[in-house]
């Protein structure tokens, strides 16, 4: 049984950080005492240390323990023995770069298929999808592979931001990019607007939050999702 | 003798394709009659024939002949043949993959070396830096490497965009993330916002247009580069 929620950003505008999801939270991490911290995409390139301190924080306030994955010698021993994960936002390129190098990724895929829970934000839901081919980060570092944990049949733009239209600037809109990249690709995307998230339950996939979600197929027109629908198994 | 002209954009807001740069391009191209174009990067993945139909259009109006590489039999003869090059924008990984992908890369930068004229937009100027790291593109395709052709000494964000101090989205702004890649990297980056060019003769590189750029060094504060001034070699 999966459980799994995967947040578009881990903070929306004007509230502390994770604050908007405690009450999901609970829900959770319900039974859970440790969660696993996984700062691999160091936003900013803020040190594993820092990055940590600060998810304790709001941690502390649902009164759960945090352990970050960098305090154990052994980064697969840490995601074995982990009850619960959460993986931060930051750099897609170098979180999946760190997977890759650490030799985790299947691991944690695997424990996360077998039902111990996760809460990702930002990169942290990038990587649940199939591939990371629509993030919005720069390719700051080459990861051997844009493949991801592909636990749920499509990928994820976090952040997504509607075209606005008294802009001048040329620079291509998100929607604009992501049927550029379903020009040469197949896998289908949702943007996943800033307080929306995922809730992933065995193969039953919702979107939560109050605002609908785009999402996209290669062939097809964009639609919009509404909120606290199952998604999926649905259209395809 | 170097003679390369770096655009930010192919355009700006409310003007045809390329019309702010003509007068730049009669100089660029003075006494060349025909000039290669390279489709590679498809913007929004339209053909190489429709990309290269635009980019003839403009080109009409600087009385020059525009051919397609993809006219070609062999991407290689069509670069060693040439006079002259323009490279347009679209997707930065697409085409540095094709490049690599087409075996070119290296054989095009000889001939610019060796003083064939070259006029890049967007990701046609990215690829003219060291590396990619710094396109705002999405990674549509995983190319063998980021490296690009390191003509010049530093990378380039075009489109570059200053942080919207209203906005209440939380992704990050253009400067976080080359922030963020300077704590990973240490070639510096140049945000080189629209209607800013670079004018490269020899190796002198000059900023042009009405713009200041931002540069961007590992460990110093971010500076303002006034336009028509000597930028390259000055500072490092």
């Amino acid at each position: 049984m999966k459980k799994i929620l995967l947040a578009s950003t881990s903070t929306v505008y004007g509230k502390p950080y994770l604050s908007y999801l405690f009450d999901e939270l609970e829900q959770l991490y319900k039974n859970i005492d440790e969660v696993l911290f996984i700062p691999y995409a160091r936003p900013g390139g803020i040190s594993y240390e820092d990055y940590t301190a600060k998810a304790k924080t709001a941690f502390n306030e649902i009164n759960k323990k945090l352990v970050g994955i960098h305090e154990f010698d052994k980064p697969k021993e840490a995601i074995q023995q982990a009850q619960a994960y959460f993986v931060g936002g930051g750099n897609t390129f170098v979180l999946l770069n760190t997977l890759y190098y650490n030799r985790v990724l299947d691991l944690l895929k695997e424990n996360i298929n077998s039902g111990k829970p996760y809460l990702g934000t930002s990169a942290g839901t990038v990587i649940v999808g199939k591939t990371i081919m629509n993030t919005n980060d720069m390719p700051i570092i080459l990861p051997p592979s844009f493949k991801a944990m592909g636990i749920i049949p499509f990928n994820i733009n976090a952040h997504y931001l509607d075209p606005n239209p008294d802009s001048t600037h040329m620079g291509e809109t998100r929607e604009t990019r992501i049927k550029e990249y379903l020009t040469f690709n197949s896998i289908p995307v949702i943007g996943l607007r800033e307080g929306s998230w995922l809730q992933v339950n065995e193969d039953a996939i919702s979107l939560k939050g109050n605002l609908s979600a785009r999402f996209f197929e290669k062939g097809k027109d964009p639609i919009e999702i509404t909120p606290n629908g199952i998604i999926h198994p649905v259209k395809y």
